[in-house]
């Protein structure tokens, strides 16, 4: 890793949606400039951004010359092609490294990572296409899972798209005709008592900080709630930190990284598995800019332009609702009827069902002491 | 005042500076546009608008196109010439009042205006220019001041730029060759304990919230720290709001206002003075967007543009120090000898001896309790 950068730096970012643009907003807090590249021209990152480029993932052109203004690129989601990281490479530095990437935008190649660890995942084999449904299926009965079952596509999924749910072994027709050709993964269903997310940021030194995980709450496999503190024992929280430290260092990570965690049993036979990697700021870290002294999009920021990480440290209880498609015409009334909620709205035009709209995030009362 | 601006809607701000750049930044948070207009080509705030119009102040074309673009213009600051006014007034809707920023531009008028509300101001005399000189001391001198005494250009001073200090009767004539033709106030000091300054906010309808004073330390005339809480009686506090809010009720006030106030004398008989009145966000108020729940930044857009107020609760202590030119060039040792402290870097080119080039807001730890 090189020197930091100085002010006046150009941050590259890849993709403008809403958490690029809370990154640009982040970089443009240091005092340094954020070049946006995405395909769409109303992309919510380029309304803040000092500059940016208007152009698809794969358009080599465009993807030189985003390097060639950036400093450092970063990016606001794991699907970058290998081309496309291969033209970024060659010119400027990249961060989170490539093989973050590469390794969590494959759930094969992030289950085998995690395994290889040593880590705890929900039982999983790996599916290439119809015909090796069965065989996977009868793996998993080995490991005594007879369903229900979730069939995940290797690649680009995310919010609970590109996975279905298997009851047992009757519904493996439907699967096979739902899958098709694509790699995916078979996983048993994991019983657990909470899924939590430890947002993390590693420095280019190797420093490590820890957000506090908060309690998340999905709707229709969309995050909907994220509140904090959550009720997690201590000696899950400190598993936790240690399962995400342990992923950051063999990745050589530079920036935030959100590992989702399933939490199975309470008191001392718990166990923590690992259900997914995100080599990026992430939803349920959105709380940390008005509950914590530096935020997940700062964090990251400062440790891929080199810089000196800030405090994770949560100095109010704090609750994130997201507001998805039309939630987002109660934004007035979800202020007014109460002051303490810090709004976002990301710029989108088109409120279309499900798409996330914009988040508040309410400061809660202190607890008396 | 008209209904509430759609999210999506234009916040024409004038001025491009950090105050500017902030508020941009927080227009762009709450799903609005931002478009600034400022004469200098790398304006600090049109790094994090969406658009931008590069012209002076005085040009009709450009501030029409300003009041085409925006639904709302607001301003960085208070010296709008009472053309630019008219451009802007008869083409979109002003915030502040057009009478906020007549009276605040002008020494004379704002004294005069705070006269006229019953509230104190130090002894003082309007001077128009050196052949007045001698009548005003005179008239002080009725008042029992014999000096020191401070004369302040009535227009264009801030940061203690603009006036000159006056030991007694003696330095008239050094006095006269500086001020020469220009209108001016000449004041008698005040023996005060604390300055305070009160940022308050006022929404289209009439309410009004109240950040903490901080108490703030000047170096050479120019904010160097604001620090809250300050030590000041809740007595004091009370009546500084109830000064604030008669001052902003008096002038039918939208938006962020800053009232800066000597308080002399402790205990009951204290005295509480107005010094300046700022129409706008206000350095002594950057430590809002850390320590509180809606910074000045946001209430000043979310009055601005007719939404509901947020909560001016402070839920930490802490310290903001400005950065003035070379002291930037310190700004990686700062937050890498506390992770506490949130940086805040402008984005100005040029280090110049006295440029605000940034600030830092350091969360104090929790007094245990």
């Amino acid at each position: 890793m090189a020197d930091p950068l100085p002010p006046g730096s150009t941050i590259g970012i890849l993709g403008g949606g809403q958490l690029g643009r809370m990154l640009a907003q982040a970089a443009a807090k240091l005092g340094l400039r954020a070049c946006v590249m995405a395909p769409e021209r109303d992309s919510p990152a380029f309304d803040v951004a000092a500059a940016h480029i208007c152009a698809d993932y794969d358009d080599e052109g465009a993807l030189r010359r985003l390097a060639e203004e950036a400093d450092v690129v970063t990016f606001e989601f794991e699907n970058v092609t290998a081309r496309a990281l291969e033209v970024l490479e060659s010119a400027t530095r990249v961060a989170p490294p490539r093989r973050a990437l590469e390794i969590t935008q494959d759930r094969i190649a992030e289950k085998s990572f995690v395994d290889g660890l040593g880590l705890a995942t929900a039982p999983w084999a790996p599916v290439s296409g119809r015909a090796a449904l069965r065989q996977a299926l009868e793996r998993l009965a080995g490991m005594g899972e007879h369903g229900p079952f979730f069939l995940k596509m290797a690649r680009q999924g995310y919010d609970g798209k590109g996975q279905m749910r298997l009851a047992g072994a009757d519904d493996l027709g439907e699967a096979a005709d739902w899958l098709g050709e694509r790699a995916a993964v078979l996983e048993g269903a994991v019983a657990f008592e909470i899924e939590l997310s430890m947002v993390a940021v590693r420095a280019a030194d190797g420093q490590m900080a820890f957000y506090d995980p908060p309690h998340n709450t999905h709707r229709s496999g969309v995050l909907h709630e994220s509140l904090v503190p959550a009720s997690i024992p201590a000696s899950v929280v400190e598993q936790a930190q240690d399962h995400a430290r342990s992923i950051a260092e063999a990745l050589d990570y530079v920036g935030v990284i959100a590992v989702e965690m399933f939490l199975e049993g309470s008191g001392e036979g718990f166990r923590l598995s690992i259900n997914e990697i995100a080599p990026r700021v992430h939803n349920s870290g959105h709380w940390t800019i008005e509950a914590c002294t530096v935020s997940q999009f700062e964090n990251h920021i400062r440790a891929v332009a080199g810089w000196p990480l800030g405090s994770t440290r949560r100095h109010s209880d704090a609750r994130m609702v997201n507001l998805l498609g039309r939630d987002v015409d109660a934004a007035f009334t979800l202020i007014a009827e109460n002051p303490a909620r810090s709004l976002h709205l990301y710029g989108k035009r088109e409120a279309r069902p499900g798409r996330k709209m914009g988040h508040f995030v309410e400061i809660l009362p202190r607890k008396e002491c």
